[in-house]
Parts: structure tokens; C-alpha cells; sequence
């Protein structure tokens, strides 16, 4: 039996430290490693983990027991720490479970393993109007695996970039989209043109000002990834702005934590409608994840239905509602740059905002081209890359 | 100036009753209604809500007003209702808004209008192992918008159907899939094939028994409707399972508290990774709306990670995680049938759990396409035919 293929997971798991010891106690095996970290793991839990290919299906890596049919009361005969150095377990019901100690480790669960997990994990780098904007090169982005982490590593970690030298063909930008995934489809298209229309079915296909917003916060999941690609911009007027939403949600949590709270809490409605969609979400304007941290932000002012809120809240919402608009046109918070043909815009749709300033249309055309991809793709890809 | 225009919506707000008197406080109007009710409407509230053309861009429908470009402590300098019975406020900074009683009334956030608003919202309709499945016609749904709206409320409120008369063509499932919106893609594809495979990325495609599932738990957001389609089904076996994950998360709240509450709080992690593609979500089994309602189930067992919980946590989670399962099987819950082709289900994949018996692919063929429209496109495809 090969323990570490049927649970590799295309992932590798070193040694980080020996099995030395097991002790079996009633409900769970207390290992103690070479580093003399003690790590306890439930009997259900390593029976449930056996990666004999009779409980995992070698040839798609997925699980095939389900632990409802184990005794719930199941216990080890014997657990020692095998020739090989594994966990070898020979359950009183006859199987037998053996883990390989590197997985074992990546998999521990008391309170040192687990805080040593969540420290490692990817943390947003927050960024103001200073920031010195990631610019990656398309080629290298196209042709180079490594360029392409690069780029998708920014992307997860600052959520602003710029592609440079994009072909500005209508379309092209599918090309570079495709180098992560599949693109995420709308009610407005699979590429969507960013041009001033008369029959405008939203305020962004007009000439107006657009304030800080994300896109389709009318969607249960907003986009993940933008794309705005620049294929002609002669029109005056028009520049580009981002902020951070989540430097400002950060700042708003310790300037004015009740108005913090208030866009956590409240629930607000986003609608977009036209003749053949009827789009309405109802969804708090920051979200956290499950520790506590902001993972989201949802806002896009002309998207915006009436506020429902009991009446005891809603001076709550409206001066945190305020508060949020007013730190978004803060310069601290602000980066402004014109998009020229051929550069690409790329950015967590749901954490950099995004605003452009009014144009002429009468001036000279201006016509952008778009499309999402969502953060699983984008997360996905990444750990590919990262193999 | 036409108010029910610029605020319509693509709704209609009839008149529930009139407005008689209004009365002007510190930092809010209150409004009494000719059937006695008293609605408060904060003055920020109502300046954000001016449906002038100035405020709401006409073409659009979409705000072009921020109300941080208003005083905080903007008052009205006469507020009263007109000839017309609208609502009209002449504020202190020279601007007018006026408002139909229709829509005002649609929009009132007194304690009263909230709870009638909230006891108006489509309830889920629980089912068992009695259902009587809902049945459509192909054609009449293709053909008839009162026959698809009829579909899609089933869809919305029971949660599970079965569309008969589809032609077994290979992409069928395809245009009475457009019927709502476009399809959601995956890395599985647009259309996605339900066979056995050599060499299978998924234990969906092997002729194993799978357990009752959601499908593409890994991702963020669970597709929410999966279509099914049969194509030819010679094969013995392969029956398909369905039970109604809101009944049983329901029950599990009724009869076991505890494990409910750690299958709502405890996050899992489940993964699906091929070659090419690396997908993990981390999220709890039963996910509540605003309201404390049942939303969401996520559970396929051979795409779950092993747990990663405190020690604490562990043994809860895995007695949580054992009773639901176990609920899963019981017949109480389960409704079991065989597809033929030209059938096709259609089911809430983040409320309807499915699963498949295992058959056997040397007694005959077996091939079912599927794909995935979500929840936001339903509901959206609802709101248009209701107009």
C-alpha cells in the first residue's frame, strides 16, 4: 500500500518532525513528536482519514467510506509508530489505518498546529493612494508560467494590477483571461463593452461620473476578477480610480467601530432591472470571514435600492453609510491614472473599488472591454502554479 | 415631472391607502395613513430616496444622487401631502421631492409594514418521502411563459422537479436551459457528461453508489440549480436518491439542537483536484439567511477534507456530522426513482440532496448530461414573468 499517493492530494507533505511515541486514550491517540509537540486525534477522526485505497478510491483520490458506517465507539487494538515511522493503527473491528507522519503534521489539530496554520496563510497587503502599482507585461504573462504566478499572486495579495501591451483587438482580453480559467458569464455577456449608450440599461454604459463601486453587487457572489481592457480612449475625461475597500473597512473598524458594525450587520438591497432581468440582492456592505476579518465589500450607489431597516437603525446605517462615502473620496485612500490602448485593468472585484470620472463623449470614442473570473478560479489556478 | 415612472422599477405600487396628515419632527417625517397606520420616514431616508430626474437618471432607473453630497441635517421646509396625494417636501436647501403614495407605502419601514412585507416573502414548501413530484411538459414549458413560470416556482418553493418530453439529442437540456438564463460554467464544462470514465476526476464518474450530495460544494458559491438529463439508461441500477436538505436540517433543529448549531458554526473544508484545476472551499454544512432560516446544505462526503476543528470541537462536530448523514438514509426522507430518457430533473443543488445507486456499466449503456443555472438567474427569470 502506498499511504502517500492514495493521500498525496497532488500535494507533498515533508517530514517536519518524527512520531515518537503514541499513547491511546478512550476516545482519542495522543502522539507525542520528535520536537515534543503533543498533538491528540480522535479515534472517529483517524478512522475517517484511513487513505487505504479500500476508503479512498486511488484513482480519483475521493473518499468512498462515509464514517456513519464505522461504530461510533470505535477503538484502536494496537497504534504505534510502525518501522516506516507511521502511525500504524489495527482497529478493533479488524482494519487497519496507517498515516504517513508529514501528512499526519500538516493535519494536527491542537491549538499549536492549528495557530501555525492560520499564521501561514496568504494576508491581504493593504494599500492607499501611495501604492506603487503592480504592472505585469502580457507576453510574459501568456508565455511564462512563472510570470503568470506572479501576476495571480498580486492579484490575491493587493487586488489591483495593470497588464501592459495587450493587443487591442476586440476580444483580446479573453486570451489573457483564459491563462486562469473558464470567464464567469452575465446577464450582460460574456465580454461586456464599456461605451456610452443611449439605450443605456445601467449607469456605467453612460458618460456620467461613476462613484466607487463594485460590480453586480446585485449577485449573491459578486465577480471575483474584473478585467477592463482599453482598446480606445480619446474622449476627455475618464480617468481611472481605485481605493482599497478593505484598507477603508480597516480604517472605519478603528475610526468609527459603530459605524463599522452597522455595515457588517445591516443588510442593504442592490438591484439591477431591465426589460429582460430583474436582479436584487440583499446583503450586508462588509462581510467577514470566519475569523473575523473583512473578506468582502459590496457597494455601488446608483445599485442601491431604498434602505428597509427597522427605525431604531436606519440613522445608524445612514450616518455609517455616509461615513463609508466620505472615506472613499478621501485622498489618503485614492489612486487616479488615465488607461491607455493596449493596458488592462485587473482587480478583485470585491475589495478594489473602482470609480472613473466623467467623460466627453463628444471629445473623441472611448471603448473599454470587460469580463469576471471568480476568486476559486483565480485561488485554483494559483495552486496549480504552486505544485 | 411623472414620480411613478422614475422610481417604477418595472413594478407597480397600487394605492394600499391614502395618505391623510404628516408631521414634521427633529430628524424625521411621520406620516398617518387613511387606515390608521403611522409610518416614520427618516428625512435623510427621504432625500435619498427623491425620485426626481435630477436624483434618478430616467433612462437607467439608477440613483445618480449620493446622499453624502446632501447636509446630514437636512430638513423639510414644508412637508405636506399635495393635490395629487403624494407626499411633498419643499427641503430647507431649495430641492422638492415628492413621493407616490403607492410606492411610499411599499417602502414604509414601520414595525408593522416590515413584518407584513417579511410574512409576504416566498416560504420554502418542506417535502418527505410522500412527495408528489412535481411533473412538466417539455414543450409547454418551451412554449408557454405561464407553463415556465410555473416550473420555476416549484423550482423556487419545492425545490425539486422532473421535466418530461425532452428529445434525447445530445445539448437538448440546453435550450430548455436558456429558457432562464445562460448556463454556468465549470471546470467540469458548460454541458458536463454523467458516465463512467477510466480515468474518472470525480467519483461522479464511476458507476459507484454516491452518496447524497450537493454538487460543487468546493466552490464559494454552490451552483443553484442542477439540471439532469437522461440521455439512455440500459443499465441495471442507478436509481437516483433525493432528499430535502432544508426537511432534514429542519428536523435535526427539532430534534438535536446541539448537533444543528455545529454543523451552522463549525467550518469544512472540501476539494476537488485534477491535473488541471485545484478547488477548496472552507464552509459550514447548514448556512443561515439574515433571519435565521435554513438557506443552504453542503455536503458531499467524498469531497470533504479531513476536519479541522479544535479539540474541543472535534467530538461535536463529528457527532453532528454522523447524525446528519444518518438522517440522510433514513426513508422517512428519501424519494427514489429511476430517470428514463427524455426525462429530465431539475432540482435546488444548495437545497436538494442527490445521489445515485451504483449500477452495473457492463449490463448497458448509462448517460445523463447535466449543467447549472444559479439561484440569482431563477429568481430574476421569476420576477420578469411576474410583471
Amino acid at each position: 500500500m502506498n499511504t502517500a499517493a492514495a493521500v498525496a492530494d497532488f500535494r507533498s507533505y515533508p517530514l517536519i518532525s518524527a512520531l515518537t511515541t503514541v499513547q491511546t486514550l478512550a476516545d482519542q491517540v495522543l502522539v507525542t513528536w520528535a520536537d515534543g509537540r503533543v498533538s491528540p486525534f480522535h479515534h472517529q477522526w483517524l478512522r475517517d482519514n484511513c487513505p487505504c485505497p479500500v476508503c479512498v478510491y486511488t484513482v480519483t483520490r475521493e473518499q468512498v467510506l462515509e464514517i456513519v458506517d464505522v461504530a461510533e465507539d470505535l477503538c484502536p487494538a494496537i497504534a504505534q509508530v510502525d518501522a516506516d515511522g507511521c502511525l500504524s493503527i489495527d482497529w478493533q473491528d479488524g482494519h487497519t489505518s496507517r498515516f504517513d507522519p508529514g501528512w499526519l503534521r500538516a493535519h494536527a489539530y491542537d491549538d499549536e498546529s492549528r495557530a501555525e496554520r492560520s499564521a501561514g496563510k496568504p494576508k491581504s497587503r493593504l494599500w492607499n493612494s501611495q501604492l506603487k502599482l503592480p504592472v505585469f507585461e502580457y507576453q510574459a504573462v501568456m508565455d511564462d508560467p512563472k510570470a503568470l504566478l506572479q501576476w495571480l499572486l498580486a492579484l490575491r495579495d493587493i487586488g489591483l494590477t495593470q497588464v501592459r501591451g495587450v493587443p487591442t483587438e476586440p476580444g483580446s482580453l479573453t486570451h489573457i483571461a483564459k491563462r486562469i480559467s473558464f470567464i464567469r458569464e452575465s446577464n450582460f455577456g460574456v465580454l461586456f463593452n464599456v461605451q456610452s449608450k443611449a439605450d443605456a440599461d445601467s449607469n456605467a454604459y453612460t458618460a456620467f461620473n461613476l462613484p466607487l463601486h463594485s460590480d453586480l453587487p446585485t449577485r449573491e457572489l459578486q465577480p471575483g476578477l474584473q478585467f477592463l481592457h482599453c482598446l480606445v480612449n480619446d474622449a476627455d475625461g475618464g480617468e481611472s480610480i481605485f481605493v482599497d475597500g478593505f484598507a477603508i473597512a480597516d480604517a472605519l473598524r478603528q475610526e468609527d467601530p459603530e459605524a463599522f458594525r452597522a455595515l457588517c450587520e445591516i443588510p442593504v438591497e442592490f438591484r439591477n432591472k431591465d426589460r429582460h432581468s430583474d436582479y436584487r440582492c440583499l446583503a450586508p456592505i462588509i462581510a467577514l470571514d470566519t475569523l473575523g476579518q473583512v473578506s468582502e465589500i459590496r457597494m455601488a450607489n446608483f445599485l442601491r435600492g431604498p434602505f428597509d431597516a427597522s427605525v431604531e437603525q436606519m440613522p445608524k446605517l445612514y450616518r455609517a453609510y455616509r461615513r463609508f462615502i466620505a472615506m472613499t473620496r478621501e485622498a489618503r485612500f485614492r489612486l487616479i491614472t488615465r488607461l491607455n490602448p493596449g493596458e488592462m485593468w485587473c482587480f478583485d472585484n470585491r475589495r478594489t473599488l473602482h470609480a472613473r470620472n466623467a467623460f466627453d463623449p463628444t471629445s473623441g470614442a472611448r471603448h473599454f472591454q470587460g469580463c469576471y473570473i471568480d476568486r476559486d478560479e483565480l485561488l485554483s489556478r494559483i495552486l496549480v502554479l504552486q505544485r
